[in-house]
């Protein structure tokens, strides 16, 4: 975790909540997507921070799959009772409740206040139980509007949503394109995997299968609570990453066994049936199943047709968090996301949380993620936001200004390497540019995010620029990093698939210093473009600039400008005298596609 | 898959083939490791191939968890009736029944025809149900012994086991060593994950939560058949990989939802439930409890304190094949179990298969399998196996002849990116060494097996020599490979933390013709020891003897000597002036700690 950013907000806590109760029966209840009704569905909600009669701009919390309006604070003086984002949520904390008016509501067709197959059916007098209707994500996000709407509510500034809440928080956006400004989707996706779906059949059959669920219909006091517990415990398992299993658990030190009924003794066994159990106590079956359903069904592919068609309608900036050890909604899943957005031109910004937790990490490991969330909330202009911005590891001002000459007003450009945004920032000031930066570091991630400017953190080496579209942006700028991936021929190629034209800046391994130190001392040249030592050094394909001529012959790429950063008198001169390839220390040059 | 490997072996069926029985009954039947007594064991199994009267070599194949003894050939005329690993056994194939006498049974506790809980108890005449006593895979495999002395074999050449299949295979290697020549466990391991056993405890619960287990004593017609459906679904997952999951199965295209029963309607869902069915069809529910137990109490270190304990009790030489997307026996477990054993200073051959098919692929996805299984099982010596060969893309002859000239007779040598194996072939004809190799391609693995030089196949930048041991090997050859790696100065560090000493071979860019080269031409020197073009090159961390002989000094690395390869008449004018760094185009530099 990254220490800089984990004391980014001071925790104030919320102190006793209350929870609150919005009956709507209006209009003969809510019409649900497959046409069945709802006489009346009660909305169990809480509300952090102050609404200002309006004037506080608000968030939207969507709760995951068996969470509850309960996000932050405590209901008693109980310490047990905190909310499930409680680190995430309070006075200073990264969603800000000094400044933000919070939301968070338990799901329909739950069982933790809202209605659901365990509500009083008003029609009959009794529980729903088998008769409740499937209803699915969106329906879930109607019931929310409305709420919403209650809460005379006119626009949401973002909605935030972890695992199947941030199939809820898309869901907003798709549905209510011009009520919601940022949506956040964390540890999330745009449908579940077949892995997943697979599980979760599993888990329903397990359910269905056990004595006492006569076909939904149980009681209270003969629960399917077997089925329910061991159905918990392996969707349980998919929450944890292997690693941290391994981590947890030492089967060569766990107590003997008791082989008469199966039981190992492992600390394990004792763990995932104290899992079991407690979800008993606390969740529905009939919820379970219903909810499940919905999650398995969300597939916006289907929906839509394509993704492209579904990302198409949004109108919200967006934010994809994942977490690098998170098997359930994998990386791969939440860039499908992010590249749908980025291909429909649409404003996103992808951020990887390094963490062994799995899935359950954006409940647990909330530092790094409260420090992504807390610049994607920043309310302030752009310019208030980096005043204390004093210096940078990343692009030069030497850079910018002779990248920013290449680059014409209100283009869109991709940073490739972008750092800490500084020069994607320039542009937007100097040129009005639309820009995407790409860069691997999650550091790099948040200072682009105190800049404003969104960014796709991924590994080059990764293969990300594949998934963009051709002739998407109309500069490509690739800034000193040439040299550092592994194929520099194929990412050149991809570049001028992607970008009508392209910015490439490198250091020139022909230049007349890096000549004369490998002639005279034998040793690889270190210099101000070439800092590093050779055993550690990034530039792990060193190459001149009539080398660069060479490759663009080859791959009929047209040079139309070249550039050079020449120090001292010598290179000055050699370059005057066309010798450039003598002269140059950085080589600037602006490409393109033969035609 | 390696289409030069695909046709190694032709396959000829092996015809029907005929299951027999073996009653073991004598000295009151079989005592368990718990310590309890089994009255008698059939063992149910088939034989391929022919004995020859003892003179053919035995192969011991050990069946994974719910398979059987119908391993190769056919049971009948019905296609379908093929055995298990047939793709592997055969005349001609990888398993070679014109050379080898093979065996495999039913193992203990099955229901395939070998004593289990369904089997009549002799004493009570009645069936075990409940009442069979637990076993371990230990008394698996001593049942099996008893059926090796039946047979009257004295020997078993090799000893092959995947899955639960590899806990055999070893557990044959820890009791018996003197009877198993080699051993193979392929996607198998010393352990199952945390995460594996997790998924089995909640497969049992399942089981033993269903209305008809009635504590382990049901009827065939009232069967725990849901509970036992249920859990195979769960480990049917488990064995594929998530890849092949989302290839096999598309949700946007599948038929229309049933919501009555929250069946879904997706094929994933046939899927599974047909998975399901058909073992509950050909499997029995206490057969399941009792093997994925023994499954879960395997655990070498808890036996024998540590993992090296167990392993030095071996005698075999070992083959671990792991498979890319295997995520129920991980890469990571196999690697564990081979640096294990090659700490302990055993043969052991590592190999990766990739393939996207998870666990299930090495049932099902044999070609490079067996490709490799035939080379390990090679019964030719050494000098007749690779007659054939003509050429190499890896090390050159005179390469050979300088490094041998390093290397003590008899030491001890581990060769870095070893390529095909040659050097080490040589080194061990010439100075009677022993050896393994460390290569990251599946066709220098080949090779190696081809000269019978043991090899471990992996990415040298993941980190691979962490896990081997101090001082390990009084050399470590590093040809031509110290360039290519992502860390030099790390690298440099561990093969003198594991080699006593080193040999280091690598291009010199501070040659002559590299400086004049990039002088005159202004581009990246190519030439014999630098072959490659900027941008494909392997060689990512150029540097010259100077820059070498300075890191050396910085790292308390003595050099013992340096030998220089001098191509032409400057360069070796250069290197006899004292220049060296001008005149020598190949380094090769003995180096140890300074002490």
């Amino acid at each position: 975790m990254n220490s800089a950013t984990s004391t980014a907000f001071a925790p104030k806590p919320l102190g006793i909540v209350q929870e609150k109760d919005f009956l709507y029966s209006r209009d003969g209840g809510v019409k649900l997507e497959s046409g069945e009704f709802l006489p009346e569905v009660n909305i169990r909600y809480e509300t952090y921070g102050n609404f200002r009669e309006g004037k506080s701009p608000v968030i939207w919390i969507c709760s995951p799959l068996t969470a509850d309006a309960h996000a932050a604070g405590y209901l008693s003086e109980d310490p047990r009772s905190v909310g499930w984002w409680d680190a995430l949520i309070g006075s200073g904390k990264a969603i800000d409740t000094d400044i933000f008016f919070v939301v968070c509501s338990n799901i329909l067709g739950g069982c933790r206040g809202t209605t659901g197959p365990s509500s009083i059916d008003p029609r009959t007098k009794k529980t729903y139980g088998a008769e409740f209707p499937r209803f699915t994500i969106t329906d879930m996000v109607k019931v929310q509007k409305l709420l919403a709407e209650h809460l005379k509510i006119e626009k949401i500034f973002a909605v935030l949503g972890g695992s199947m809440g941030g199939f809820q928080a898309i869901t907003w956006a798709l549905e209510y394109p011009d009520f919601v400004e940022k949506c956040a989707v964390i540890a999330s996706g745009t449908q579940l995997s077949s892995q997943a779906i697979g599980f979760e059949i599993i888990g329903r059959n397990i359910i269905l299968s056990d004595e006492n669920f006569n076909g939904g219909n149980y009681s209270a006091e003969k629960k399917p609570a077997k089925g329910l517990s061991n159905a918990r415990q392996v969707a349980h398992i998919t929450y944890l990453s292997p690693e941290s299993m391994q981590n947890k658990f030492d089967h060569t030190k766990d107590s003997p066994n008791n082989p008469k009924n199966f039981y190992t003794g492992f600390a394990l066994e004792n763990y995932l049936n104290h899992q079991g159990e407690k979800f008993v106590d606390r969740f529905d079956a009939n919820s379970y199943l219903h909810l499940t359903w919905a999650m398995d069904n969300f597939n916006l592919e289907k929906k839509y047709g394509t993704l492209e068609n579904a990302v198409s309608r949004l109108k919200a900036e967006f934010l994809n968090v994942h977490l690098s050890s998170d098997w359930l909604f994998t990386p791969a899943e939440s860039y499908r996301l992010t590249f749908a957005l980025l291909n429909k031109k649409k404003i996103v910004t992808s951020v990887e949380l390094n963490t062994t937790l799995g899935h359950d990490g954006f409940l647990l490991e909330v530092s790094d993620l409260g420090a992504v969330v807390s610049r994607f909330l920043d309310i302030r202009l752009p310019e208030k936001r980096n005043e204390n911005f004093t210096k940078s590891a990343f692009s030069s001002v030497e850079d910018i200004s002779r990248i920013s000459a290449f680059v014409p007003k209100g283009a869109s450009v991709l940073d490739i390497g972008c750092g800490d945004g500084r020069l994607l920032d320039a542009l937007w000031r100097t040129n009005q540019v639309t820009g995407v930066g790409f860069d691997r570091s999650f550091e790099g991630v948040l200072h682009c995010l105190d800049y404003n400017v969104p960014v796709i953190q991924q590994d080059l080496d990764k293969n990300g620029l594949a998934r963009i579209a051709d002739n998407s942006f109309d500069v490509v700028v690739f800034n000193r990093t040439l040299q550092e991936v592994q194929n520099p021929k194929e990412v050149l190629r991809e570049i001028l698939r992607i970008g009508k034209q392209a910015v490439v800046t490198f250091p020139n391994f022909g230049n007349w210093k890096v000549r004369k130190d490998i002639l005279l001392s034998g040793r690889m040249p270190k210099s101000k473009s070439l800092p590093y030592e050779w055993y550690s050094t990034p530039n792990i394909h060193l190459f001149t600039l009539s080398d660069f001529n060479a490759l663009c012959k080859d791959e009929n790429i047209k040079i139309k400008v070249l550039e050079f950063v020449n120090n001292g008198f010598l290179s000055g001169l050699f370059t005057r005298l066309n010798l450039a390839n003598l002269g140059a220390e950085q080589v600037i040059a602006l490409i393109c596609k033969e035609s």
